[in-house]
């Protein structure tokens, strides 16, 4: 059988790392391409070939297409601070959606067979819940906004060129490799952080918003299986756990694992919606997802790494565009 | 009384100096931005204030904001070729996108009264017939798919920053100043710039597809005082004509107004909608837009008008970056 060649952007983040795992255990060639913006070099599976750049820089990707004539594209990379977004318009939309339709052009130019594309359910906007795929979204800020242009851009190119596309929206993913040191996103590494510099927790509003906290691999193996799947393809798939937590109970998951009582500091309420989760049905159905890692379980292999890695410093994001109405805390 | 400042991007193009006219004439003090991709700066009325740039500058445009403290913005700047996004993605998002964002970012830190954005009928994407602003936009093509971007994006900057916009969704506009040189776009002056160089007219299909047409008039006042009337914020207008026409039809009317009888060279159909049509019945009651030109009194008006200025020569546009399924006859 031919070896698969497959481009994976933002393979040295989170999510892409994990696919980028997937892949060459399914015994693809895998390409990892990353700014390292938001990932680390050593979170790179062995056996990737890494370049380092940019999804905005068209140029190198009409390179490495032409070089490497991908099978499967992986669209991984982002910039996934939703909260953000407001304050960062220009760079949110040039990273999220110039970024992945410079991925579709040469996706399109080099017929390759199938476009996998990590949307969100940032892209439902509020009130909508359970979130199912069937629902029209109707994102409220800009992050969601660009996630859900470049689902429809990949619907009208597969209309217009036949690529083939599977868009999934995950939602509140947390494990091994998250980068826990940035302060605007992922309440669960935000915690370990704080608990392991002895600081208080904050919480935005009561914490009595609910969010279903999906672990790596209940969303990795998914997708990194997609591809090779034609009866997933040209379809949106909500992906990730199913049990909703308030963020209070969070807090008290991810202390018990770390053997500490910690403090929570309370902040204003963020612009958020207060409740969060998605219908997985069809996702369970097409690739029999149903059994999920429980959070205890989860928390409890994120800490034992995060321990390992131990924390990490936050850093100011230093390209803020807008700081009108910016929340506290940040 | 304190004269507004008003910027018009776009205002050396064809909704734009027709916009920037009516606003000098209400007494504005009208700064135009317009980088003549497409527009001309003879087309700019006397009185304006013409800066040549693009909206894609996000460092001019904070100069501009800071040195004349608008009042308003009218945001008309745009590339607005529905049928070639498909293989212009970047460009598109661009500047469609991209720029529009930039503006809102300036609007909100400057804190303008109103910013009109004209946004288009593409949104709707296919099927939806009447449009009418209460259904869900599912817009088909990187146009669209930009367009209705900003339009969410507008709402998100209004809803966290308190930024009052209003959205118009024209159709199908055509009159004096139009750009019949763009064999891209603009049925009625490509048809005009043929019959003058004694072409025959091209139809993509079998001209059966209706639109209706809509004189410049009855698009740029409604846009050129939505920013003053309060009853108008943070909504989403249809404006333009009420009568659909075939393309067949048009090419009749086209014809006798220039004392022709046209050939018609008929292409294969492009991948466009058959039909739409709007239903304007809210611009109708805010802004009392009932009385609309008909189409035999506007084309006669934008033909003398085309018969002076004489044919324009069409150019290539230079920076295609998919040339995959392009139609012919381009």
């Amino acid at each position: 059988m031919k070896q698969m060649k497959s481009l994976i952007t933002g393979g040295a983040g989170f999510i892409g790392s994990h696919v980028a795992r997937h892949c060459l255990e399914a015994g693809h060639e895998v390409l990892v391409l990353d700014d390292l913006s938001g990932g680390f070099e050593d979170h790179i599976p062995e056996g990737a070939t890494f370049i380092k750049g940019s999804i905005t820089d068209h140029k190198l990707l009409a390179d490495l297409f032409n070089q490497y004539k991908f099978d499967y594209v992986y669209h991984l990379a982002a910039y996934a601070a939703e909260g953000l977004s407001h304050f960062i318009r220009r760079f949110n939309y040039t990273n999220n959606l110039i970024g992945s339709v410079n991925l579709i052009n040469e996706a399109v130019k080099h017929k390759v067979k199938c476009f996998a594309f990590t949307s969100s359910i940032a892209v439902y906007g509020p009130g909508q819940v359970p979130m199912r795929e069937d629902m029209t979204p109707l994102p409220e800020d800009p992050y969601g906004v660009a996630k859900y242009a470049v689902e429809l851009d990949l619907k009208a190119a597969h209309e217009m060129f036949g690529l083939n596309y599977v868009v999934f929206r995950p939602h509140n993913v947390y494990g091994e490799n998250q980068n826990i040191g940035d302060k605007y996103r992922n309440v669960i590494g935000i915690f370990m952080n704080q608990i392991m510099q002895d600081k208080p927790l904050t919480i935005f509003g009561d914490g009595t918003q609910t969010r279903a906290f999906s672990y790596i691999d209940d969303v990795a193996i998914p997708i990194a299986r997609s591809v090779s799947m034609p009866e997933a393809y040209n379809q949106v798939f909500n992906i990730g756990a199913d049990t909703p937590y308030t963020v209070k109970e969070l807090a008290e998951v991810v202390g018990k694992h770390f053997g500490a009582s910690p403090k929570i500091n309370y902040l204003a309420a963020r612009k958020e919606v207060q409740h969060a989760y998605s219908d997985h049905s069809k996702a369970h159905e097409v690739f029999g997802t149903e059994d999920s890692v429980s959070l205890d379980a989860g928390i409890q292999k994120m800490a034992s790494w995060a321990e390992k890695v131990g924390a990490r410093k936050s850093q100011e994001f230093e390209q803020v565009e807008v700081r009108e109405n910016m929340p506290e805390g940040w």
